[in-house]
């Protein structure tokens, strides 16, 4: 039988770890270092799948959270599986459900055996435990399916408030519980060390359960917050397991992007070289930037799609906010040079023209969708196009010119690189 | 100078008054007889112009009313004018602004000069007569331009509400004022006469008002309700004016399927042969069916773009309720043989497959976009398909053969056909 994932490493970079090379499932293969665009419930917002194959990304995620709740794992398993259900033939990964059942439902209750939670569709008690979690993802059939993992939220004592758009609703509870005592944060750490070892006995029931090894890949989780010893025990036992990949969680939490950088630069060569490493939930360019050049090679965010719908466009400079009246007569198109859907001259019968700032910014004040569609086509080409240009500069080491080109990846960079 | 319209004529049928031609135009031609896409605010909402052009739609239509209030013309015009605003570069027909006017606005008041209205935007107040509804096509820029017309809802005194979706304010207009008096149907017919008579008036001071003769082609409007002699009066005033093409107004707005067709059948003879002939608002396939066998050349209609977004998708069988839960395991797409977007097979990296009637409607239960998008795709290609087989039609007079590809269309015609 055919192995359900293979990694070939094609370049590595003299001056960093940073690698690229391809990943090969039984839906085709994607290039390293990739940026996974997030398909929540089966869709992404608003995109074709042809469309979604013309911005050059070559693998999704979906999460699984989403789609236990709406349609149900046994009616996508029924239609042949998530590929053919939502129409995207080529490689798919699935979240394991873990992250949004704590951080998206108002109540929640985790033990040693799972989490109980309320569903947001309709208000039922749902459990995720390590084995349902891995049969969801058996029923859904991406090709890389990933361990059901203890996350809790991110508490730094230094930080006020969580600083990622993901937290939403755990900076509400932050908020609601008053300025951080020593206490809160001694039980967070308690806390902590409590979810690394669950995380740990959770993988080993994960890949017990799972049902379709020659089918799909599971890859295994290394936790531990923004502590860095309590990554190494993290990394040391999760590595140790038979994982076709590993992926580093919980830095997307709500931490600076100093912590991330930092955290990410120890703990990605602490897993195996030979096997792709995701960088869960990240992120800015920048920080997409340091790890690669750690030696991550896969990456999934919401900020594309996300903030493409409320008018907000990434260019190699840094976000423009098209509802901004200073777009209201600019007819140039989001950004000079770009050859996504939106920005380049497209010809309709005999004529020709690109979609100007100010018609998009006619379609968010007119609240019309095809301004979100727009601006979110813009955005997953403009990571994808920085992608491309990463695994370019890997094989030149230009990282110079690189950040020439990307101006926006460079802040921040001072300060850890 | 270029003529800015040219019709020819191409193929006539020799058992009705059917024919089928080319409109061309300084954007290009576009065959008759044909169906426009309404794009309200400049936007087919959800559709890209690629995409709509995909669906075989060669002419669209922009509503002038939404586009006066925003962006507002003078910026359109800044822009290049609609056709690059938009990014559309085929045929454009706008309509005056005036049916909107007396339909969407709450409050508004109509006399011989114009009509004042409330901005359903930001609540100011608006005056629109036919020098400035002239000069705010003028200034869009379509190839064809409608001239502003007095549109009072119609009021059949044995119907007890308007039956077309269009009519939701005029509806609960009549709902509040009680059942029908013969008062208030002698009222209207004097408005009906008003209006008749304002409506050549104003056609003139259109003509008069229209700077940009070369290049926009400005279209006279013949109203007069369901009464067939206040049509051919209309008519024949209506027509006597230098226009390049003529439309039946006030047919949409609130009769049933026997009057729209009786009208049509009376008024489309009345209307120069050499001329292409517009059917304002109309409709569904048995509607247009009866007006192209009447001679009518040219359709717009929001039924499949506001039906698509409300997951009602358009077959030769009749419409598709997508929501309705026999659907939700259905594995087929919307319907079998179809070629639009969402029903043909596509082809993703190196798989292939469909949109299941189980994905669409998940897509509406999830509240997700691509619904209302791939719905719309496919209603819009409906309506073309539809068109492209009259055209044929027309040129083999094999009604029968048509009516069996499009049973939907045979509905009701038994009763006046």
């Amino acid at each position: 039988m055919p192995a359900p994932l293979r990694f070939d490493i094609q370049a590595r970079s003299n001056v960093s770890a940073a690698r690229s090379g391809v990943v090969t499932t039984l839906h085709g293969s994607f290039h390293t270092p990739a940026f996974m665009p997030v398909g929540t419930k089966g869709t992404v917002k608003g995109i074709l799948p042809e469309m979604i194959e013309r911005t050059g990304a070559e693998i999704l995620l979906n999460n699984t959270y989403h789609m236990l709740l709406r349609p149900g794992p046994e009616l996508v398993s029924k239609m042949g599986g998530v590929h053919r259900f939502m129409n995207w033939h080529r490689p798919i990964l699935t979240d394991s459900g873990g992250y949004q059942a704590f951080s998206l439902s108002e109540m929640n209750a985790v033990d040693d055996d799972g989490v109980t939670f309320k569903s947001i569709v309709d208000g039922s008690s749902i459990r995720l435990t390590p084995e349902r979690a891995t049969q969801v993802q058996n029923l859904l059939g991406p090709d890389i399916m990933m361990a059901f993992d203890d996350c809790p939220p991110s508490i730094d004592p230094n930080v006020e408030e969580p600083t990622q758009p993901r937290l939403a609703s755990a900076a509400k509870r932050d908020a609601t519980s008053g300025p951080r005592s020593k206490k809160k944060v001694y039980d967070h750490v308690a806390r902590l060390d409590v979810a690394n070892e669950r995380t740990v006995r959770w993988l080993e029931r994960c890949l017990q359960a799972h049902a379709r090894k020659d089918e799909q890949s599971l890859f295994g989780i290394v936790q531990g917050g923004t502590d860095l010893e309590r990554r190494r025990w993290s990394a040391e036992r999760i590595c140790a397991m038979d994982c076709p990949g590993f992926a580093i969680g919980g830095v997307a939490v709500g931490e600076q992007a100093d912590d991330i950088a930092r955290v990410v630069r120890f703990t990605a060569p602490l897993l195996p070289d030979n096997k792709p490493r995701y960088l869960m939930g990240v992120g800015y360019e920048r920080d997409i930037l340091a790890a690669v050049r750690a030696g991550v090679d896969m990456f999934d965010c919401v900020l594309p799609t996300r903030n493409g719908r409320n008018a907000n466009a990434f260019t190699s400079r840094g976000q423009m906010r098209l509802r901004n009246a200073q777009f209201a007569e600019d007819p140039r198109p989001i950004e000079e040079g770009c050859d996504c859907e939106a920005c380049r001259t497209q010809r309709i019968g005999d004529g020709e023209g690109h979609f100007s700032r100010s018609y998009l910014r006619h379609l968010f004040m007119a609240d019309e969708m095809l301004g979100p569609m727009l601006v979110t086509l813009h955005n997953l080409r403009h990571f994808q196009r920085f992608m491309g240009d990463l695994r370019q500069t890997i094989r030149t080491d230009d990282w110079t010119g690189f950040l020439t080109r990307w101006p926006v990846a460079a802040e921040g960079m001072t300060s850890h690189d």
